[in-house]
This record gives C-alpha cells, structure tokens and sequence, in this order.
C-alpha cells in the first residue's frame, strides 16, 4: 500500500490527482486543497478548487469546457440575468448545488473540511480532500488595474491586468484545517507531492498557512513537484503570464527556485531546460490530455520520490 | 382611471390578480400578498405566494403544472439529491435565482417590499405588489399529525393531516409593510377585493398583522371578496378539506361568515348558495381557466364594488 499527500489548486492539479487516484487507489491519496480563490458571491460560498477536485474525482466535470460539470444546464444564470443580479461569475445549476448545500451547512456551524468529506462521501470520491484551512485566506492581486480579488482578476478581467505583487489576505492568523499537518508529516506516506497547479495562484496560498512551510520542509517523505510549465509556456491558466509580469523567466528553474527548500526533487519536462543544481530531476512529458498521461505524470512522480528516498538525499531544509 | 386594492394569496388569488391588471391596467392595481408560507430553505428565503403573482403577471408561471415556471429545469435538484441534500421541496433552477438574490438582498439590509419591487421592475411588472410585512409572520398548523409548518403541510405531507387549528406565528408583533395601510385606506380607489384564495391559509394571515383587519373595516372603499368555494368544492388547494376538518359547512355562506364586518359584498358562483344577509350579492362564474374568464372575474367583482358605492350600503364595522 503506497500512499501520497498531495498539494493542490484548480483543474491541471485536479488531473494529476485523479492520476494518482487511478495509480495508487482513491483511499491512497490525501489532497491538501488551496482555498484562496474561494469567494462569497450572492451570499453563497463558492469553492472553486475543491469543486474542481471533487468533480475530477468525481468524473463530473467537463472536460471539453475544462471547468466546471459536464451535463450542466444555466436556467439559473438566465434568471439572475433578467433580474438584472450579477451575471460575470458562471454558476451553472448543477454547480449550484453545492454553493447552496455549503453555504447552508457553514451558516449551520460545519466546517468546510466536514461539508467537503460530505459532498464526497455521497459522490463515493474516497480520496480525502482536505481544505487547507477553515480561515478565510483570501488571494489579493495587486494589478496595473489596482487591487483585484483572485474571481474578479481571473474571470471578470479574463487575467488580463498584468500583476505586480500577490498576497494571501488572511493568511497570517489562520490555521492549517484539521488532518493538514499531520497529512504532510506522515512517517507512512511514500511521497509529498506538489501538483503542477500554478505557484503564486494555487501553491502559495496553501504555503502562506503558518505551519504549512514549515512542516513541508521537515517531512519525513520526499517532496516532488511537478513542473507547471515547459517550453516557456503553461497550460491553461496564467502561469507563464504571470511569471513574465514578475520578471521572473518561464522555466522549471524558476519554479525550481521558487520552490527551495521545499522540495527534493521535480519533474521536467524533456522540453523544458535543466533546473537549478541540488534537487533531483526526472523527465516526462508533464501534459496530460488523457487519463492513461495522468497516470503516467503520477508514476512518475512516485517513482522520482522512491529515488529520492532510496539515495537518501534531501534539499530541504529539514532536520531529519 | 380606475384603481384596485386586492388581498391575495398563492395560484388562484394571482389569476384574479391578473384579471385585474388586464382589466385596468397595471399601473392601477396594488397587490397585499400573504407571506405566511414564506420560509427559510437550504438557507435561502423562499416567498412563494410573492414568486406566484410575480410569474403569474410577468408571463412565465407553468399554467400546465399549476406552480412555478414555465420552461423550468431541474438540475439543481438534482444534483441536492445526489449530494443528499433535501428534495422535498421542489425548486427549480430559475425559480432559484429569485430565492438566492433575494436571501443575498435580504441579508444586505434590503427589505422584502424593495426586493421585489426590484423583480417586479425587471421584469416589467407594473403592478404593486407589496408584502403584508416585512417581519417574520409564519402560518402554523395543529393537525392530528401534529405541529406543523405550512410547507411541511402543504408539500412534504400534501394537506393530507387533518387541522385542528391555525396560528400566525410572529403575528403579534408584526407591523404591515410599508404602503399597505395606505393602499387599504386610499380614498381614490375603487375597490378592495379580497382575491379566492383560502381564506384560512392565504388571507387570515394578512388580517392577522395588526392594522391590517382594522384598516379594511373601516376603508372608504367598499370591499368585495370573491368567493373561492362553490358546490361544496374548492378548485386547486385544500380549501374545502379545512373547512370540513374545522367543522365549517363548504359554501359561500361560510366564507361570508368568515369575512364578516370585513366586507360589503360577495362574487358567489352561480352553483353556490346564496350567503348570509347584509352583504350584497352577486352571481358570477368563479372559475378561471383562461384570460377571459379572468378579467370577466376581475369586472364582476369591481362592478359589484360599483354597485355597493352607488347604493351607499355597507356591511362593515366602520365609522365612515
């Protein structure tokens, strides 16, 4: 029995965790989930990243569309639009389920760790999903366009005010959720793995939890990344948007580099040049168009961890 | 210009309600509508009387499935249910729309009357429609199945426990919603009518906010209400099974009865029989299957007002 604990954001996170899911088995896995995109709009509290996982997990979500379920309707949207109600952020009906279930459970004194293991228990998702934290820790862009909160710079301005700086608001008095240290100091894991989601946007919200970093750099189980981007590009998201706008070079050494200290090895792509010295470095095609690439990445990940224990080396600041 | 005042409740008060307005003209009716039923669910604020006469007179109400709206869809419910979330209560994904922005309004500091006058607006609703009030005022009943709440009754138990008695919960200390008083005492209207809702479930609460029963008794319009059994039948809700569980003869005469001191006068369906004395009568076909019917409703009832001004007789408590 290999088990994993792995840190997460939106959907290129979700299919590396739906790999490991297959790779391993569902009650194998831990997902340590960011919470810093989560919002409160028309008073509903939405949870982009963990509803992204659960409906990966779940095989609920589009995977044409790339958020979001599949066989979704938008009778919902139509309504609030011809009430003249806010119409910028997508809640299709289905979707909707959740925001209004969560936020009733919330209001109800549950927290989001309790309502998430509920949602997943119902949709038999046996892998565990832990919310970093029950704290608001809300993601804070300061833009050419001014302070944006994460939805209204990622959706309504389509990513488009070039960044300046990132801050996790919040984040100084919250508390890891429930299971979130102990998943990532667990002597029995064979791997700590950081999903190729996005560093500033996904990762660091879960790093700015006092406590997080700390228990991640003195892990008993090796710490692999996964490499969000190659060939100067990312996927999806904004990633290498964002690197540019930071002056920062898209390369994996940049994300190597942002990740010192942290980890013991990454995963690059082969077409991607060699990053830093002093981590462990193994190549695989990092895209994962299908399930059978998902699983592989996974494998991968897994097998440069086992490497990683078996030369017993560690970049880490840790005190074994 | 002719104006109306008109008291009214869920599916069938709305039809007379849209007679009115066709016949009249929009702009010349104000509606005081029973938030009895109203209810908190899943978290949300749902008003369904409020939802039917706002369907019913923008265009959109299911006249084939007698509630909610026309060209509904049902992936929200869905997806509650595959959540386990409770799917007792039906709500539809545009229905939803209404419950969500109106709880987030609500929740702003927004009164009820505001919210829905916003609906209204949007979506072209000329008619008044106000709220007896903006306190919680919630129907309870006594059956042989115990204390229960007015959509536990009416939904999840289908009206099928038998009533011993009914109660306004919160009553009291209610305060009418602003511009019902005055829409009651107006002296330029023509009219007050009382619509065929159940005089139990729909109009008794609105009689039970203090002022209210007082500003009709002595209104200086006369006030007529439509009768909403005939032939020992009600039409579509439980009227005549709670008159019978009240040990109240099914008829007009009862009805009448009911309303006594409050009204001048009485649309009676010609299969009834004739109600008590002192008010005046007149004899119309009370169903409404289609708009014409409605507006010959809606005319019947303001030519019987007509007719009680003209004769200068009234049957009410009041001082004139």
């Amino acid at each position: 029995m290999t088990r994993v604990t792995v840190l997460t954001g939106g959907v290129g996170g979700a299919k590396l965790v739906l790999g490991l899911v297959h790779l391993l088995g569902a009650e194998n896995v831990t997902a340590i989930v960011n919470t810093g995109d989560d919002m409160v709009h028309m008073g509903l509290n939405v949870s982009p990243d963990i509803d992204t996982l659960l409906y990966t997990l779940a095989g609920k979500s589009d995977d044409i569309k790339g958020w979001g379920r599949a066989s979704e309707t938008w009778t919902f949207m139509e309504s609030v639009r011809s009430l003249g109600g806010p119409d910028w952020f997508q809640l299709g009906d289905g979707d909707l389920a959740l925001h209004v279930l969560r936020t009733a459970a919330l209001a109800n004194g549950q927290t989001l760790s309790q309502v998430t293991g509920d949602f997943a228990r119902h949709w038999e998702v046996a892998a565990r999903m832990l919310p970093m934290t029950h704290a608001t820790v809300a993601t804070r862009l300061s833009t050419d366009a001014g302070e944006l909160d994460f939805q209204t710079y990622f959706v309504a301005r389509r990513c488009e005010p070039a960044i300046h700086s990132i801050s996790y608001v919040g984040a100084d008095t919250a508390k890891p959720a429930p299971g979130v240290i102990e998943a990532i100091g667990d002597p029995g894991i064979a791997a700590i793995v950081i999903a190729p989601s996005n560093p500033w946007l996904s990762i660091d919200p879960i790093l700015a939890v006092p406590g997080i970093r700390e228990a991640l750099a003195t892990a008993p189980a090796p710490v692999v990344a996964v490499s969000p981007v190659r060939n100067g590009q990312s996927f999806k998201g904004p990633t290498a948007k964002i690197m540019t706008e930071l002056g920062i070079p898209v390369d994996s050494t940049s994300v190597a580099s942002h990740y010192a200290g942290l980890i013991d090895g990454m995963i690059v792509d082969s077409e991607d040049p060699c990053p830093a010295d002093g981590i462990q470095i193994a190549r695989a095609d990092i895209a994962m168009p299908d399930l059978s690439r998902k699983i592989a990445l996974a494998s991968d990940a897994m097998a440069l961890a086992a490497r990683i224990k078996a030369l017993g080396v560690s970049s880490r600041n840790k005190a074994r």
